[in-house]
């Protein structure tokens, strides 16, 4: 498909070239001089990357109302397509909202659903072009119509859903939690019984928690540099 | 699409009940005891997340081949469904190169590529199944022939490149770079010019360098955690 997306970086500089900056609504402080970023700690880029592993079992320890919140108030930060969002959640950490994703899970993927504190949904709304006033007041009307067409929408909302579903990912290890992402189970199902109703779909799906120390296998190998790129 | 995917984390345990783990091929360090993960300190939160902004302007400073190799050495352990790693990065820095991605890109997007040090392009390589049993030998074989099926490959290979374009946004941050992601290209062109003679798809685009600070607008608003979500 060719079909040209918007970037929030063009729709930024087009609403700022109507109207002074000093009108566009401020809803938090500038980032701080570049002068302060810097990289990571090392134990920082271990956590998130480097020694990161994905879990199946947790430890005894719960994750809170809070944690779940702070996570979401990383991961809402990262950038999507004409500030899109398309990306919902469904946090399942009730044992009836378990049962019901487990059931709906590969054989393989059932136990692990039920023994993690929060398994979330991550689905991405086919409808989100609704929302587009709100997320970019300056060119809401125009985006709306622009995401409204079907092929648009679906491809835009599984790229920036997919996006957001490794934001959180990543959120979630900056917070010191792991994750356990899975993508076996029943998609169709699933949009059923938890987004009947609406134009959501879902995604892929992700546990959340404290790994048990020494449960990951082994690392598989990743591709090297030259093997996944070049330069041009 | 209903066809369930295989998740690494199943097919690691497959694997594992089939042969003493001492046996599995251990490359790396297992992770730190769970102890040493906390929360990262504010600042690093600020710098992934909370304050970073996409930019579309650049401060004089080069990105050296050596940091753009550390970028990958980061991103590349992000995971992805059952460490297919669909992702292929094409780093475009030279003259030729910028010049020939800006022609197949939209007019607002022109200008920041051929001012950003490096632009890379996340595409995925649809024929990534070959890859399977070199990314996982325990279940290689079996994993070539289910990400042989199109459909599967297609949708596995767009969901887990926008996953690895979001490692790549974070592992820059998290080296104290900035990025400036874009989808405002003409794909099929971008194939054509820089894929010609394998089965890789672009995805999106994304700037990389030291942003000049200030240069942002002031950001759009986010959904809230209820807009976003609920509980189950």
């Amino acid at each position: 498909m060719n079909l040209p997306d918007i970037d929030s970086n063009v729709l930024d500089a087009v609403a700022a070239s109507r109207r002074p900056s000093a009108e566009l609504p401020s809803l938090e402080p500038r980032p701080s001089p570049a002068a302060t970023k810097g990289v990571l700690p090392a134990a920082a880029l271990d956590q998130l990357f480097r020694l990161a592993r994905t879990y199946n079992e947790w430890s005894a320890r719960d994750v809170d109302d809070r944690t779940i919140h702070e996570v979401y108030e990383l991961l809402k930060w990262g950038p999507t397509a004409a500030n899109s969002n398309p990306a919902r959640f469904v946090w399942v950490r009730s044992r009836e909202g378990k049962e019901k994703l487990a059931a709906l899970a590969m054989e393989a993927n059932r136990a692990k659903i039920m023994a993690a504190p929060v398994t979330v949904i991550v689905g991405h709304d086919l409808a989100f072009a609704e929302t587009m006033p709100k997320l970019f007041p300056a060119r809401g009307e125009m985006l709306r119509e622009f995401y409204r067409e079907p092929a648009v929408a679906a491809e835009t909302a599984l790229r920036n859903s997919s996006l957001q579903g490794a934001y959180l990912i990543l959120a979630a290890r900056a917070l010191g939690l792991d994750g356990g992402p899975m993508s076996g189970f029943d998609n169709a199902g699933v949009d059923r019984e938890f987004f009947a109703g609406t134009r959501i779909q879902s995604n892929f799906i992700c546990s959340l928690g404290y790994g048990e120390p020494g449960t990951p296998f082994p690392r598989n190998p990743r591709l090297s540099f030259e093997e996944a790129g070049r330069w041009a």
